[in-house]
Order: structure tokens, then C-alpha cells, then sequence
């Protein structure tokens, strides 16, 4: 009920929409992991055993986690995809991967049968170090057509901290782009897991690879080629707009696009955790290329002693900046997701319209 | 006159002497290059063959460059260095490692005995992917004791982008840490070139390489077992400041040291290039931990449009943060350098002394 009368007076512009567009199913029931712990015994001869959860443990794993922080934050909708350091692609081969990867974009699909007014299906791709990214094109289909989804996680570094595979300028990758492209879906570029003891996975990994992925691209022609392919960055953009000043001299040494239109082909979510990361990042990236994001529950689990929040509890940081209108901050909460992602608008419209054949 | 008027001066504590703590020799006269080149051919049984530079040509390379430039952005001393990509720990194997970095740290010598009023200098280290970091305490010791060198460059990863070696935490890095110890010197955490197309060099690899060595030696004894340990943190740290609140968190999560003390273990260098970059980077490193730099001539050698001046010549970023006390910007020019490389101050006085005997 609460949320209904929200996206009704929502929907018709009387307050802005709160959707946060990076989330994870972190708080997953064993079942998964039981799915996940028998692939290793498995190795010689990968099987897709099955998959015990039922409704209700699923409805438990969101409602003491995510769901319960939603309804306490004031978010609306949340877009929803698989564990992104879980998915592991490093792990045995091309096929282990695919298993694991269906499973787990079904497991997403559940979810979002379960509660359509929360969460917004996202999928990750079934990527393998060395195998082309045309292998993920079928699940790509898979989750936009059949189930709904609305955009992937795609991994840059699907050895997890060797950086084997091509970086994301070259052919290799452009497949699965024109997929993207042909789909209108956008790829947030996330890590998984990395199996190099050099790096921490949620955090020299995570961050390396957004400030990696950025560069790879700078020194590209991979949106010459796909002029209409869009991107989400994650963590705030890792390093980018603290070291902007670097990419801007880099893209004018190498006779790059500029870096004030280049960072402009992204969306760059909030996942930042302090009220000046928050500021520096809308500035350098400009209010209409940030989308609200909170990763919960994510990588920085833990409540704040400086203001007794949660860290991931991170609107208070945008709310905090003064120089924001008020709508820049519908942009940042509600419009941007939307150009990003274009296929939640029209979810968004069908679910007021069955609300409200409803009342 | 121009100096030894300023050194006096600065000596007297009448103004604040101006000390840039991240130089590399990057404007190596060709005979350097050859001797590189010739490495090449030599691979199969290394040698190492004459290096044929005049001391005409060590002065037109500096004249033309890096002194030039001090003279007129006001710098009076730099820490100087081998150039820090063209290391390539990568290349070939631990003999040709150990000649190279002999020849680079022996020219460095020649550069200070030149201008011994205003370099400094810092030694590269003999590295190579899988060789002990012990095989390095020998050039160390070398450069300290006999050539008068304060401090060194060290590489978290001599495999170029692969990441191939134990992390700073591991004890695989005690002998060396044993050393800077005993001879109270620090090192600079600093990459060399990647090998790995993954990567670019002054960009994603020299950043993410901070933010990775800082993580490592978070998650690590490091200073427990080494408490005068000192390490120099380029690069205003990669992502550190920006993305502090991780970091925060991390620390929580893990039970690691907090971040608010582990940080000042270091000192950062001022090599960001924006004033809110630089605004970021002092507020949460803090006065007492911040040493100046530009790394010029280095990895961003442009002129920004948006100033008119070259992104390295950075110090109008410092000048234009409000809240610095007069004292706090000693500490930043000049004092704060001395504590994280405690050999600087005597070879400052030593000077002062000549030339106040010359008076």
C-alpha cells in the first residue's frame, strides 16, 4: 500500500521517483551456493544440477535485507542483479560459467515475479577468460526478451586480476556491443571476484577496473563505431573525476576525444560514501550523467561512526549539496536511470497503469 | 646567484624553500637509449656495455627541461629519479634489470654532482617479476651510502600489468623493508611500464597501482612488524582520497587499522592536477602527510585550456586552497619532505654551510 500511493502520486509528477540503479542479490539462500559449491566437484564434467529454493526463502532472504532498507531509505525501485563478485568467471570454463550464469539470472527473474514493484531485472553475462564475448549475445536475448531485463553486468576482466583478455577497444568485444546497441541496453561495467591475491576484490579490484575500463575506451574507437552504445560506471567512477585533470591532459596528448565529451557517454552511478566524493563527482560529471545508486547491500557494509548511518545509506550525501536544484535532483533520482536504461520507463507506465486499474 | 640568494635565504628560515619530491630524469640524453637498445640484441647472454654521455649533454638535457622549468615555477630542490616507465622491470630478466638500473642510478649521481644545489637523488631499484626483493638491497645500500641518494622508487609490480609477484604484505618483501629501515630512507611506491594491453601506463597503471599498494599493505602486518617504515605515495594517491569512505568502511569490516591513522603512514605527493582534486587531497591526508610535487616533466605534459598553464605546473592549485595556514604550507613546500626523507635536511645544511663559506 505504501508503495502503491508512491508510484501513483510518482508516476504523475507529484514527487520524484526514487530508483537506485546498482543492487546485487547478495543475501542469496544456500540453495544457490549449494548449486555453486557441487560445479567444483563437477569440474571433469560440468552438469546444470538442480536448483532448490523455494518462493518463501526468497521472500525471507529480501525482506530482512534489501527490501527492509528500501522501505527505510525511501527507495522506490531498485534495478537488481545477480552477486557480482559470486559470479566468479575466472572459474573452470566456457560452460561452468553458462550454468551458473542462467541459474542466476532465473533466480533474479524470480525475484522480480515476486515483487514487480521493487525490483528491475539486470543480468549477468556467462563471460569465460578467452571466450568471445559473442557467447554472451543468447543469454543477453535471453534476459531482455523473455525475461524482461534491462541492461547487464559486463565483466572486462573475466580472468578476475590477470587482465588476459583483449581490452574493451578492440574487435573482440564488439559483438556483444552490437547486441547492446541492437537492444538498447546499456552494459555497467563491474568486476567480479578476483582470484590475484595482488588485488582486494571490492576494493583495488572493483575500482581499478572502472578507471581501467574508462581508459580502454578513451583509447578507442569503440563509440565511433557504436555512436548509440551506452555504459554505466560504477563506484563513482573509481578514480575518474578525482584525477580528471589526468585524463584531460591524457586525451589532449593522445589526441583523444576530449574527457568533458568522452565522460559524457557514461553514466556514472553514486556509489561513493562521503558527502565530498558525492560533490566532486556530480561536478565533474555533470547532473545529467549520474544515476542514484547506494550498491546495497554491497561492498561497504558497515555503519559510519562518524554519522552513525550506514555508509551505503548515501542519499543524505546528495541530498547535503547545495548547489543541486531541485531538478537536477529528479534527474539524478528518477530521469537519468531512464535514458540510461530505456526500457524501466516503460515498466515503470505499465505498473501505474495496472495500480490504477486497480483502484 | 638566482639560488644560492634563495637558498640562503630559504636556509634562514626567511621564506619557505620550495622542494619538489617526484622528478624523474625523463629528458635522458640518446646515449641512454642506445645502451638500451643494445640490451635488446644482448638478451641471451646480458652484458653491460658503455654508456657514452658527455656531461655537455646531461646539461643541455636539464637546461632545456627540468631546470628551466624550476627556474621559472620557483622550485628550488627536486628529488630526482631514473624515469620511472622506462624501467620495464618486465624486460628480459634479473641481470639486465640489475644493469640497467645501474647505469639509470649512476647518471642520476652525475645530474646531482652537476647541480648539486638542485637535485636530489632517488634511486630505481633492481627489480624483476619473481626475483626477491632482497636482490635489490645491495643497489640500495650502493646508492644511499656511496652516491648520497635519500630515498628509492620501489614496484609493487615488476611483471608490468600482470601482477605476478606477492602482495606488499607478504614477507617476501621484509629483506628490503629491513633495509629502508636500517638506512632510514623511504620508498615511493611508483609502476613502471605495463606490458599488459589491459592497461596504460601513466594512466591506469601508475593509478591503480597506488590504490592497489595502499590496499595491500592495509590488509597486512606490515607496520606492526616494521613501525618506522616509510613508504611515499604518488599520484595524490590514485583513488585513495576520492573514494576514502571505502576505505573507511573497509578498514571497519576487516578489523584493519583505521584509515584515519593507517593513512598517515604515508606521505602523499600533490601530483593531481585540478584545485579540487588538490583541496581533496590535503583535507583528507592532512597537512602533516602531504609533500609537493609535479612530476615534471612526466606523465601529463600539456597545457590546459581551461588555464593556460601546463597541468604539471600545479602549485597554483595549493596556492588557491583558502584554508592553509602559512605554516601548513611550509610543512607541504618544504618541511614535511624532510621528515619522510630525513637524509634531505643534512644535504640542505651541508650546502647552506659551503655557501655561506663562500660568502
Amino acid at each position: 500500500m505504501y508503495f502503491f500511493v508512491r508510484t501513483l502520486s510518482r508516476a504523475l509528477s507529484l514527487t520524484t521517483m526514487i530508483i537506485a540503479a546498482h543492487g546485487h542479490y547478495t543475501t542469496v539462500p544456500a540453495g544457490l551456493r549449494v548449486f555453486r559449491a557441487l560445479q567444483i566437484s563437477q569440474m571433469g564434467k560440468p552438469v546444470r544440477s538442480a536448483l532448490t529454493i523455494s518462493d518463501d526463502e526468497i521472500r525471507a532472504s529480501l525482506e530482512r535485507g534489501q527490501i527492509r532498507l528500501l522501505n527505510e531509505r525511501g527507495t522506490d525501485v531498485m534495478l537488481f542483479s545477480p552477486m557480482a563478485s559470486a559470479m566468479g568467471h575466472h572459474f573452470g570454463n566456457a560452460l561452468i560459467s553458462r550454468h551458473w550464469t542462467e541459474v542466476n539470472n532465473e533466480l533474479i527473474r524470480r525475484v522480480c515475479a515476486l515483487y514487480p514493484d521493487r525490483f528491475i531485472g539486470v543480468c549477468a553475462l556467462p563471460q569465460s577468460p578467452g571466450g568471445s564475448p559473442r557467447e554472451s549475445v543468447e543469454e543477453l536475448n535471453r534476459c531482455v526478451n523473455e525475461f524482461g531485463f534491462v541492461g547487464c553486468n559486463m565483466n572486462p576482466d573475466p580472468s578476475g586480476g590477470f587482465w588476459t583478455d583483449p581490452p574493451l577497444g578492440s574487435e573482440w568485444w564488439y559483438p556483444l556491443y552490437e547486441a547492446l546497441e541492437s537492444l538498447d541496453v546499456p552494459a555497467m561495467i563491474h568486476a567480479s571476484a578476483t582470484c590475484n591475491p595482488a588485488f582486494h576484490t571490492t576494493g583495488s579490484h572493483y575500482l581499478n577496473t572502472d578507471a581501467t575500463a574508462f581508459l580502454q575506451l578513451m583509447d578507442s574507437r569503440v563509440f565511433d563505431d557504436f555512436p548509440r552504445l551506452r555504459f554505466v560506471m560504477p563506484h563513482g567512477g573509481g578514480n575518474v573525476p578525482y584525477q580528471s585533470a589526468r585524463y584531460r591532459a591524457l586525451a589532449i596528448m593522445n589526441k583523444w576525444e576530449p574527457f568533458e565529451t568522452f565522460v559524457k557517454r557514461f553514466y556514472f552511478d553514486t556509489t561513493v560514501y562521503s558527502p565530498d566524493a558525492m560533490d566532486m563527482l556530480v561536478k565533474v560529471v555533470g547532473v545529467d550523467n549520474i544515476i542514484f545508486a547506494s550498491e546495497m547491500l554491497g561492498g561497504v557494509n558497515a555503519v559510519d561512526p562518524q554519522t552513525g548511518r550506514s555508509f551505503d545509506d548515501n542519499k543524505p550525501c546528495l541530498d547535503a549539496i547545495p548547489w543541486l536544484a531541485e531538478g537536477d535532483r529528479k534527474k539524478i533520482f528518477e530521469e537519468n536511470v531512464k535514458k540510461a536504461y530505456p526500457r524501466v520507463g516503460p515498466i515503470l507506465e505499465r505498473r501505474v497503469k495496472v495500480a490504477d486499474a486497480g483502484v
